[in-house]
């Protein structure tokens, strides 16, 4: 297991892989669970894939919404962020045939059986909107395991409920070299970040689908507005204690991270300010983190023509390593 | 359903989607029971798609022994039978990664449990050589909507015991046009051939992993030796009785089929001279059928590279068609 420390050891020989997918608008969550992460390993040296994996929405929902325009808008998410296309490879899913096509020899090395007791395929289930299972979805390891696997990627940045997802890609990685004897594939490990646990404005966790976000690149004044919706409690006195307040802990956390204090030290200064002066502070601190980046991001979105020639590079990047990669697995199977 | 005589009324309409899987020589069960017919096709000028199904080797066993020869063989075996690689396309399923792509959507219109109780994941199972069951074989139906539909076929050759098995790819299609609201694809019917049941020389049926095929490169000689170790019976008196007995009558079988006579006439003809003569005429009747085919084939043999040719041509038709069907697959998801 690696986290950014044992990393930034030895930056250069890692390739990370990792990604969103196309349902919506990153939010503060996303900033500060992951994104800020994928900028620290750029700026290491890492090597970055990010995946927009578009099939995979088709998990949980029979049809995917405007999973290009999504997919964009990820892109516009990224660059806002800090995330330099000309090192990280930004690629769609679906416009990589090859990485796709690893699907079929993977699924010859697992049994139907692991893939029933898959906690990624539980995970999945468990999140659905479906009542059915799928054969997209009960398969989904497989292709997690293709996604990572196509580009060698040897770390995968996964929060500590998420170690066991990365079990069944390495199984796959060992058995295909041990099967074909011969080392084409690394078995990637874990690239354990602690996320930081933001609430939506609901009280909820965070996220895209819950209309519960408050979006990365939202304006001063929607994140105003979002945060003055945002629930809280009755007690005045302002304090971070997560277990007990989650709510008014959260907002508190939100403010701590965008100023880079404790969050303790946030709430001590809020004091007896009520949810009122929590919000206030919350809503400045956001704003003003924020604001280079939504500079940057409300200047790039003017030019759709340059996101879409940033994922068409990306996919053409992604589709050269794939080639790579899946004509060293045919050669080895004996195929060409 | 269709057979050859309805297709002969309009052959210009039809494409047809069928191959061999990559496991050994063909022998004379497939040259009565699907060469023929295949090249019968060709001459009515339906459009004919043989791909080699190298991952379907996967199914039933660890690795694939020598795919890539055993594909070179078969494109032998297709020319020498009449095959016209400028009309058909011969390709390997491995080499066509926008084919195997359309898995993914495909897995997304069927759940587990139909894939559970599929009849070509239970013959698949029943003719296994594996203990459990691979996602390889558990996804193996949709694997076969796509060899199918990726090049939109309306016609699939089967045997009567095998109309179930097109169900599946029916389905995918029809839900397909349904959820994205557009006919992308045909509902392909199935082609319905009366193959004779030719039983290799120990009595069982013919096949290619067996042991027991005369295989259509056979030599004259090779063939005499093989028909010498056939299983017959003790009655002297040879007569056509597939039900009472089945070894006697497969051999009366093969010599009508090179003759094109009624195999009451040739049993009637050998009489009472019992297994040898029988196995005589089989003999003289097979080689002298043979006898072009096998010349040709010797020919071809000699040349490899050109063998090798006709693959690489073949898939690059293949993936043009693929890449076709892919993009407008993913045009209608709101993919691009």
């Amino acid at each position: 297991m690696h986290t950014i420390d044992t990393v930034s050891r030895d930056p250069g020989r890692h390739r990370v892989l990792t990604g969103d997918r196309p349902t919506g608008p990153l939010h503060l969550g996303h900033y500060f669970g992951t994104l800020q992460n994928r900028v620290r390993l750029q700026s290491l040296g890492v090597e970055l894939l990010l995946v927009v994996p578009d099939y995979q929405v088709l998990t949980d929902r029979d049809v995917a919404d405007r999973p290009a325009e999504h997919a964009e808008n990820l892109v516009l998410d990224y660059l806002a962020a800090g995330v330099d296309p000309d090192r990280a490879v930004v690629f769609t899913h679906s416009a990589v045939p090859a990485l796709n096509q690893l699907l079929l020899p993977f699924l010859s090395l697992v049994s139907v059986a692991e893939l029933g007791r898959n906690p990624t395929v539980k995970d999945e289930i468990a999140h659905s909107r479906r009542s059915g299972v799928s054969g997209l979805m009960f398969t989904y390891p497989v292709h997690q395991a293709a996604d990572i696997l196509f580009c060698k990627a040897d770390l995968v940045p996964v929060g500590q409920d998420q170690l066991p997802h990365l079990e069944l890609t390495r199984t796959i990685a060992r058995r295909f070299n041990e099967r074909y004897g011969t080392r084409v594939f690394p078995e990637p490990e874990a690239l354990l970040s602690a996320a930081p646990l933001l609430l939506g404005t609901d009280g909820d966790k965070m996220s895209k689908s819950r209309g519960n976000a408050i979006p990365l690149g939202a304006t001063a004044d929607e994140t105003a507005r979002l945060l003055r919706g945002a629930k809280t409690d009755t007690d005045r006195h302002i304090t971070y204690d997560p277990d007990r307040r989650p709510e008014v802990s959260s907002l508190v956390l939100l403010a701590a991270l965008c100023q880079d204090r404790a969050p303790e030290e946030v709430a001590e200064e809020i004091g007896h300010g009520g949810a009122a002066r929590l919000k206030q502070t919350v809503t400045e601190a956001v704003n003003e983190h924020f604001r280079p980046l939504r500079a940057r991001r409300a200047e790039l979105a003017g030019d759709r023509g340059h996101l879409r020639r940033i994922l068409r590079d990306g996919n053409e990047r992604a589709n050269a390593i794939a080639d790579t990669t899946l004509a060293e697995v045919r050669a080895v199977m004996g195929m060409v």
